[in-house]
Parts: C-alpha cells; structure tokens; sequence
C-alpha cells in the first residue's frame, strides 16, 4: 500500500522534576506523533522525540517517505539517507556523542526520523495483515517483556505548569531513605523485578549508601543497576564498582568514552571484580561497536529503535550481541504508550535481549496518555506483548489534541535539562564530566 | 495463518563432473523441495540440501513446524532447536567445519532446517500479502543482483546417468587454455561482471597460471577470484596470494581454519599485500564471527541462507559486516531456480552485500528446472529481482515428479565428492587439507 501522507503531531507531556548528571527533566517532556497514511486510509503510528527541530527533521523528510510502498523501507531508508546528506550504513551516525542526552544528537538525525517511519510502516503492515509488530518482524520469542523500575533522585512536584500540573504521586526523594521508598512504592505498583537508580546526582558516596539502602530494604533477589551518565572518574567508577560489585547486575555508563570505559573495565578485573559494564553512551550506534568489543569497554549494549534505526536495526543488534557474548538491554526517554508499546514488540522479537528494559512510563500520567482505554498496564513488571494488529494503539484523538495544545502553552521548543537545573536549583550548575 | 502440512520431496539434478578440493561432482546432485502448506491451501516453497538424511532431518522437524502460524517463526526457531536437542543462539551451530563440504556438517542441521522452513514461509506470507520476499524482509536495495562466474576444472559430460544423461555444454576444462574457453563461453551466454575459479585441484602454479590466463584474456575490468576450498598450506597461500595480489579481488579459503588464514592474512599484510580474505569454511556460522574478528583471519564472509539460519539470519549478518568493515559476498551449492530465485530476494534486502554472489546455476541443465516457465533468467551476469508475490516461483509439478523420479533411479542418498573421484578419476584419492 503507498504511503499518501504523513502526520506529525508535536506534544508536550507533563515530566516530574527528576535530577540526573545532565540536570533536570523541564515540567513537560515533548514528543512527536507520527501517522503515516496508506492511500486506503489505513494509518500507522509511532512516537518520537519532540520539538521544533524534531518537528522540523520530519518534515524535511517528508518527500522521502510519501509516495513509497509501505513494505519499501530501504529505499525509504535511503532516500532519508540522501535527504540529510550523509552515507548510508555506519557512517550515518557517527561516534559516541557523550556530550549530548542521548536520543538528542543531531548526528543520528536521520537514523531517529527513519525510526519513526519504520515504526508506523511496521503498525501499519500490522493492521493490513492483522498481525502484531512483533510477528512482523520475525515472531515473538517471549510473550511478556519485562520492565525495570527507573528510580530518580526527585524534587517535589508531578510535572506540568499551570492548568497541566499534575499531582505529586511519587513525592520529594532527594535522600537515599526517600530513594527506598519511592522504589518500594513503585514496585507495589507495577510489580517490577529489577531496579534502576539513575545517580551521577549527588556525592557517589550517597549513591553507595543507596544503592546498599535498596539492596537492605528490597532483599537479594531483585537485580539492581545504577547509571551516572558518564558522570565519574576512572578512579571513581572503580571505586564505586567495587563497593556495589556484589550488589549489581550491571553498572551503566559509569564514565565518558569507550577509553574510559574500558579503563574501568580492566581495573576491575584486576582487582577481581566481573561487573558488567553497560551502556547507552560510550556505544550509541553500530559504529561504536566494534572498538567497545575490542577494548572490552562495554559488556551489555542498552539499544533503542529510537535512535539506533528502528525495530529492525535493533534485531540486528540483538543478533550482533549474542554473536560477541553481549548482554542487551533497552534504554528509554520520557514517553507514552506508543513508545512502550513499540518497545513491547520489538523486544518480544529479539531472542538477544537477555535484561529488563529500561522504561520511564511511571513517570507519566494517565491524564497525558493518548492512547483509547488509557495508559498500558504493566503488571508484574511486565508489559503483555498485545495480540492485536499492528502495535495495539488506537489513538484517543482528544487526548492528542490535549498534548498538542499543551505544546502551544509550553514555553520552550527542545529538551534542556541543564536549563531547568539553573532556573530551579542552582544558577551556577553546570554540567561536569566527570563531576566526581 | 496456520501451517497445516509440509512437503518434502527430495529430487536429483544432473551435475556435470566439476572438480574441486573435495573430490569430484557425482552425476546427480541431491535436493529437496519443501512445502509449506496453509490452511487456506496457499503454499510457500523452498529448496534445500538433497539426500536421506536431510529427508530424515526435515521430517524429524516436523511436529516442530505444523500448528504454528507461518508469521510465528521465532517460535518455529524455538520448537526446531528443542527438537534437535541443541542451545538456541550461536551455540546452535558449532565452530567451522573444515573437514566437511559447506552445507552438509551435521553440526548445523537445526539451522539448515529451520532455513528451508523460514524461505517457504516468507514465500508463503509473501503470497498472502502480494509482496516479494525481499519486501516482506524489509524492502530491496537493489532491483537486480550481480552474480559471479563459477569456473570448474571439469571432466568431460554433462551429469546424469543413463536416460537422464545430459548433453556436455561446456566440455571438458583441466587445463588453463580450456578454463579459459569456459569462462569466455559462460560470460557469453550470461554476461557475468566477476568471474570465480574452484580451485585446490592441480599444483598452485597451473592454477595461478589459469588466473593469469583469465586475467589476459578477459581484460583488466574483470574482478577475479580463486577458491581453493583449504588446499593450501599458509606457506603456499602466502605464495599465490603474493603471485596473484594484483589479479584479484578477494582469495577465497586459501588454507583450513581461522588460525591458518589469520597466518596468511599477517603474512600477506607483512609482504605489502593487503589482498582480502574471503571465507565459507572457517567461518560458517555467527559463532565463527568473534575470533574471525579479533584475529583478522577473514575480511569477506560468503553466507548462505540455507545454513547460517535463514534470510533474516542472513540480512543480520550483513549488519554485522557492515559494522565490523567486513565485505559480504554469498555462498552457493549446486541448485535450481527456487534457491537462485531465494539468494536473489536475500540479496536485495542486505544491503552489506558487497560482492556479485555466488551461483552453481549454470551448471545445471533446463531438463532438471523445477518451475513453470523453465530456468531464471541471467542477463548481463544479474537476476532481476521478481516483483510478483512472494519468491515469483511456481513449481512445475510434472517437472518436480521428474525429480523425484531422478531421485529414485540415483544410486546413492548423500553427497560424496570423494568416493566419486575414486571411482572415476583416482581410486587412491584422498583429500588432503592442505595438500600443497
């Protein structure tokens, strides 16, 4: 079927002030809704990043996409590719970009703006054939994904401004106790099996205690991750990897760069300690690959169709890992059910996946949710891959006009955490890597 | 929609006499047609290794297969491996099989067979949804696909025994003049752009004077490559790789395994020579990939979908070669127009490949085509990338009875390159790796 239009939908969603090493999260994180329309009127959906230059990106690709069969995705692909004017394969994206948040680098522009096509071309041969996304892709080797709990460092307030304010359900947690009990909270919620502390926010030592605090309160089945974003010294990530070593299934991005990652990595093992090292920083594109498994820099790649190419780049990920003794994982951004919902079937897909995803749903509100029938349940942890068509998503359309209307009020047109930490915290902070 | 039966028929095909570091081609070459049949009686076909035990091996698979719907291959994956009593992911197959002809180690027989199985379903589904395979594999990057010359020391005749003897078309070629003639008549007929010799059958220095031969009388536009299947030693590797640097475009398994073509790639490089490496045998799966690598041992995968796992296998391999600045081209064994016609739809859905693929096609004869409409078109050394449903074949039934009734009348039920030598050139043959 060809593709005879493209939607894209800007949105702001309300976002807690939650802290990492990049700042703080503004009171409403922007996403796009595309809707890519088959000339019988079908259409397929998918969520991207957002704002202006977002919202830009796609429409510059517009005349790429429109008119192609919605099975062509690699000629899609590359007229993308000849669109923003750089080399197909590899050298679209180029090296690790530890400089920006991730999924925000204006290098894998083209990989993140096909992503999104090929999201919603995948919904939309879905709702053709009547097939899930996942069966699309390959068939499904799970029929649940598990999800991690992603604790922040949080300041009081649910996100939002004015008329968007939302309530404060996870309340101030700025101490590891609060830490403790925003974790226990959100897993008698959402039944979560493992735990993610996003650190590089305070003193490492504070992220010792707690991480130790989590370990005391939620007992030693539940794996544990924590993840600075590149925020620490060598010296430091090896003191704290040896500290949490027995504590942790993986430590993410402990460091900046493949350099400092696989300086880590050594040091480690040479005082004896086999901690994995993950990462969405360090490794962001297939371009980093080969030189993080040649140094040994990262053992579990965390992959995100959002900016990795899409759902099939990301099975090839998969495939990459398993060959080469990689652990996968996912990573996320803010985002609604549209995204959770890709992510459910593109990990149901990927024998390779051997962790928990990441996912900061919780974050959100089900009064931002644009999905009919509401927000996705996640029940024990899990996300129930949907058996429906396509992704499973029927698009609440008030409810979008809400976000787009949100949009309108929101002040500011693209992600600037560091922004918000000066205007909120402390009008001297900036960004150091490493701060510790 | 639900796999309800499968159809296995084995067929022969005359082979003609070709030569190679294995022994000799026996008068028939085994093969298997599979069908897949759906509830609503479409049915996807594929075509695969020949012979008793891979009749065996498919019927063992099975229960594995029927009851699943034809989009649930990850499962069917699952279900295969389970019934082989193997691990899924890389273990699956085991590391290279040097001593056994690429295609028939009993090693990868889970793979093989789930191959056979994931090219009827593509095709199937491709027929359900009016899509070529390679769109349904994610969309083509190319709308033909280069295929290479394969030359052959050859004795006289054209294969086949008694009724089933078929004319000699390209005659006898045991010496460079006639290997010469050979290539000439067959870019003729066909117009290939690249041009292969199976070598590993006289002393290196008539078969590096055959390449010169061919690089003289085809001109200097002409990529060429030799393929002596591990017949050399590392130091006689060095010796013809040095000799023939500046005539090739890759040197196809030189010498057995990864250590001895890691030797020859330091010893080529050490010398000035930066000539790839290309390989099927000592890397036939993803498990060979990591030390492949590390060691630099091989710089060009040749893959086959009929036993690294499939089409999707294959499209994830070509990501990984990408990634890892590794050249893909495509292996092949003797076969008819469903396997050339699956390669082609492979081949223009990976957008790593790198090299005119591989075909035995020429070699076979119109009498042995199974499909209406009779053998696939090669015109100016491509085949063009069908746009009808599916893999664009149709069997001709009469002709697939013919097969098997080939089949019937062969006197033997697995390949045996060996034994065929003995009993028609040398009864004191014995493969020697290397044997210079």
């Amino acid at each position: 079927m060809k593709i005879i239009d493209l939607r894209f939908t800007p949105i702001a969603i309300a976002d807690p002030p939650l802290r990492s090493s990049y700042g703080l999260h503004a009171p409403y994180a922007l996403r796009t809704v595309v809707e890519l329309v088959g000339e019988d009127g079908l259409v397929g959906v998918s969520e991207a990043h957002g704002g202006e230059q977002t919202l830009a990106d796609f429409e510059r690709a517009r005349e790429a996409v429109v008119g192609h069969d919605v099975y062509d995705l690699a000629r899609v692909w590359l007229a993308i590719v000849r669109t923003f004017g750089v080399t197909a394969g590899v050298d679209a994206a180029d090296r690790s970009h530890t400089h920006v948040l991730p999924g925000e680098s204006r290098l894998d522009v083209p990989l993140r703006v096909y992503a999104a096509i090929e999201v919603a071309a995948l919904d939309l041969i879905g709702k053709m054939v009547d097939k899930p996304v996942c069966d699309v892709l390959g068939g499904r080797v799970r029929d649940e994904v598990p999800f991690s709990a992603y604790l922040f460092f949080k300041h009081g307030g649910g996100g939002g401004v004015g008329e968007d304010v939302r309530s404060d359900v996870w309340g101030e947690a700025l101490t590891p106790e609060s830490v403790v009990e925003q974790a226990i909270a959100m897993i008698a919620e959402y039944g979560f099996g493992s735990v993610k502390l996003k650190a590089g926010v305070f003193d490492p030592d504070v992220e010792i205690e707690t991480m130790h605090a989590l370990r005391k309160a939620l007992g030693p089945e539940i794996p544990l991750r924590i993840d600075p974003n590149g925020a620490w010294s060598v010296e430091t990530s090896l003191r704290v990897g040896t500290e949490l070593a027995g504590a942790l299934e993986y430590l993410e991005d402990p460091t900046p760069g493949l350099d400092g990652m696989a300086a880590v990595r050594r040091g480690l093992l040479a005082s004896g300690v086999d901690l994995p090292l993950a990462s969405n920083i360090a490794v962001t594109s297939f371009a980093d690959v080969p030189e993080a498994v040649r140094s040994d820099a990262v053992q579990v790649i965390l992959g995100d169709h959002h900016y990795w190419g899409g759902p099939r780049a990301v099975t090839q990920l998969g495939r990459l890992c398993e060959t080469f003794g990689l652990g996968l994982s996912m990573h996320s951004n803010s985002h609604l059910g549209v995204s959770l919902l890709a992510m459910t079937h593109l990990a149901a897909a990927t024998p390779g996946l051997t962790y928990a995803c990441d996912t900061h749903y919780p974050w959100q509100h089900v009064e931002d949710e644009i999905l009919q029938g509401g927000r996705v349940p996640i029940v024990n942890g899990a996300v129930r891959v949907p058996d429906g068509p396509g992704l499973g998503v029927d698009l609440d359309r008030d409810a979008l006009a809400r976000g787009r209307a949100r949009y309108e009020r929101c002040d500011y047109r693209s992600r600037d955490d560091a922004a918000e930490m000066c205007r909120i915290v402390d009008p001297t902070w900036k960004r150091m890597v490493p701060a510790w």
